[in-house]
């Protein structure tokens, strides 16, 4: 079924809405929804909300909630993923789109030493927004319950990470150097510590990785060095399958055989 | 370094060898090098060479090997991945790129039931040519050190399975109904078994999944249903999900720390 993200704070069984123009621009004129149509739709408390359309008109639609249900579908830490601005959108787009299927809940851009671009402030605004939207169709399309948000910071030292329990950086070297055990350290840590989810951040370098001095600042601030096996990884790639492990380790290998 | 692969089966050291035409126009046209210059060459033995170039002219160059290592890069397991023909040429590139850098050996794509689009004969050519040389060239930044191949079958049935020892299908079906320690159990057989790797197929639908049909298919040639989390993947992020469950699995949760 469609899945779609209102701003409402929550919704009540039978209660009708009118449908927001962006909504009724997707599903009743691209999707062709009709009277008696179903769609999903997730509120700000992360309820799904099955609506039944009501009343279609050209201009306006109204839907009711027939069956509200909660849907663990959000991994068990909050995640933010930290990438050094790579060369192209292309790959921006990549981190944003399958990291929000792969579970993130936040992604921040920064001018690391090695990026080759920066975002002055009239590109930060349209390269956000192109990206927010990226993040939240994908989080439609995954059936997220969570819309992840993209920030930029213009350099690493602009970074806050005092609110993150978990703080990895994925390295190019520790994985040279034979390095394989210290993310399963990090994320055996914090297997079980489930309510509030902690927060982690990990962080990533653009195509020519992390300099010298961005890895002493990130060691004096916590961050545990990873590396992220044998094979080198191109920028875009190593987020994504830092995610994927996240979830082998913190949902697939946690729980116990069902019989 | 810049890395090559060689169709020589094996160098010794201080063999000397004159460039093929195709690396001659990349190492010297392309990259400029000149005499002295280095550059990997794997070879099929999977050693990895290194190359100084000794002389250079305008039509042909040679190099010296100098240095021979071995350089234990690949998967524990050899992975083949299997994917229903997904709908654009973007997906299957995304599949072979991200999946040479993820570690997989072998790539082959069938027209499944739900697939929207075939390759006839003349497709087929094309378009392996074009993801093999994909493959190669993600091989290549990536370090590795075998050149992972892509084939097409035209259907599942033509699908020899007789030689893997571990089958797996991700079935979102199996995922909706929190089926999540399969994976798990299918990885954790293989721990430890390295010599010979063993053989393992991973097997993903296109957009639309894979049919009932299939699946009855799959179960009768003894593949295991897997989730891979709750969250909905499209088609070509989850072979890559896959493999990074398979490297964390493998390689990072497999050993223990060194000091």
């Amino acid at each position: 079924m469609q899945r779609y993200f209102s701003d409402e704070q929550t919704l009540q069984l039978k209660q009708t809405i009118t449908l927001p123009a962006d909504l009724y621009k997707h599903a009743i004129t691209v999707m062709r929804m009709r009277e008696g149509s179903e769609f999903e739709l997730v509120t700000q408390d992360q309820q799904v909300n099955i609506m039944t359309l009501t009343a279609v008109t050209k201009k306006s639609a109204q839907a009711q909630v027939t069956e509200i249900f909660t849907h663990q579908v959000e991994l068990p830490v909050e995640v933010t993923i930290a990438c050094g601005l790579p060369k192209s959108d292309k790959k921006t787009d990549l981190i944003v789109e399958k990291g929000t299927e792969l579970g993130a809940t936040h992604f921040i851009f920064f001018t690391s030493d090695y990026s080759q671009g920066k975002w002055d402030e009239k590109k930060q605004i349209k390269k956000l927004e192109r990206l927010n939207k990226k993040a939240l169709s994908a989080a439609e399309q995954s059936h997220r319950v969570v819309v992840p948000d993209v920030k930029y910071v213009k350099k690493l030292a602009d970074l806050d990470v005092s609110a993150y329990q978990a703080r990895v950086v994925a390295y190019e070297e520790s994985a040279k150097a034979g390095e394989v055990s210290n993310l399963v350290q990090v994320l055996s840590h914090l297997q079980g510590k489930q309510t509030p989810p902690q927060q982690m951040i990990a962080l990533f370098g653009p195509e020519g990785g992390i300099s010298p001095q961005e890895i002493s600042t990130l060691e004096a601030n916590d961050f545990t060095l990873c590396g992220l096996g044998p094979r080198i990884m191109r920028a875009e790639t190593a987020p994504l399958a830092f995610l994927a492990t996240t979830m082998y380790a913190l949902e697939l290998a946690q729980q116990t055989p069902k019989d």
